[in-house]
């Protein structure tokens, strides 16, 4: 049981539900298949249907959306104790891509695992129910933000909101994070140019807020950096269980 | 019962699991403390704390966030099988508000109601996740449209989605709906001008495509509608139930 307690999973869920000795158990249990993956080739393919979804244990994926022209459009990176292509169970095809950033270790979970989990214990099914509520949360809010916020505060509030998902799950604090991102993913990821993105990161650099080099980001002032992206966390729901 | 079988979130989840008599029983305690509301006063309001849920039964609201400079962005707008405000009673904090746009009725939904509708049927929890991963594709899918599609695609996206969603719940057809939305609730949730929302109308009609007038939407041409949008319904998924 001690891996499970300390799962980035388990740490997650637990800012929405206190979970009980035999819960956790239920919850070990969908980590049963492990799987390693390496980059360059998708876990999740947009189109096909019958894809597992994972639980990601190790490493950073992106999620991807192919446009009918070609295009390819990054929706989303995930993290430790994310959940991976949990549309692509329950659509019968997939509307996005999975694919690796670097080596990861996720385990696979099948339709039938989550059913036999929340007849087990439905305060898991409202568990993960907050967690694909909480997505949607992020994904309204990148929405909302794309009109509204300029290339520097679209960066920072992109810099800001990883940093308070990977504090959750304890790989991250108010000082920085290990993020193995490319200058092309942010730049796919916002909407900007490569020379765009080197650009912004040099003002923000420059202004004393952040620092993004050698696969570190580090907040210089953190406080600062919160005010040019109005950065508001609530919609990150960090407070503590709801259920207790 | 046989209010509950063709109640629209009963049509709805039917996309999805083909249910039983028990399992709709439980469906249909989930309506039992009905509740009605008019335009002008928020059902739930961004920013409070222990708002409940409802399942909408009749009529229309949208969704809409206040930026912290003021301007109201809409994010989407419910129709009768629709969630409203599920985000807010499992995030501490309601990110967003909820308004009806004509006379609505709704049925009060607690976090207590789930957790014990989900404890008599899990396949019940597995309908309500795949509705909120169809509510998150469905907002992907405008957020990965915004930077692709011009105003006119964007319209005419729009305006087949909601049809498809109408459909699915028995208020819409090839040949059009009924829509309570005026030009300012088009131009709000487009990012467009009222000015442009008129201008881009009329382009449409003349194009012999699609009319939108004393609250009806009528496609003319769908299937050229369909090419002109790039629409690709998958992600709205009402292909026949996946558990059966």
């Amino acid at each position: 049981m001690s891996s499970i307690e300390t799962s980035p999973l388990t740490r997650k869920l637990r800012a929405f539900v206190a979970f009980s000795g035999p819960e956790l158990a239920v919850l070990d249990r969908l980590h049963r298949r492990k799987r390693a993956f390496v980059p360059g080739r998708d876990l999740v393919q947009q189109g096909q249907s019958e894809q597992a979804a994972y639980i990601l244990a190790e490493g950073w994926v992106c999620s991807y959306k192919v446009q009918p022209d070609g295009t390819r459009q990054i929706v989303d990176f995930q993290i430790p104790g994310d959940f991976l292509g949990l549309r692509s169970i329950l659509l019968h095809t997939s509307d996005h891509s999975v694919e690796p950033i670097v080596s990861i270790q996720a385990a696979e979970v099948l339709i039938e695992d989550l059913l036999e989990a929340f007849s087990d214990t439905p305060r898991l099914a409202m568990a993960i129910l907050w967690m694909a509520s909480r997505d949607e949360a992020m994904v309204v809010e990148h929405l909302v933000g794309i009109g509204r916020r300029d290339a520097e505060q679209r960066m920072a509030h992109f810099l800001l909101e990883l940093g308070a998902r990977l504090t959750l799950v304890g790989m991250g604090s108010r000082a920085g994070y290990d993020c193995p991102l490319t200058q092309y993913h942010l730049a796919d990821a916002l909407g900007l140019s490569a020379v765009h993105v080197n650009r912004v990161l040099r003002k923000l650099r420059e202004d004393g807020l952040v620092t993004f080099r050698d696969g570190r980001v580090t907040f210089l002032d953190h406080d600062r950096l919160v005010g040019l992206a109005q950065f508001d966390p609530a919609y990150l729901e960090h407070t503590g269980p709801l259920l207790k």
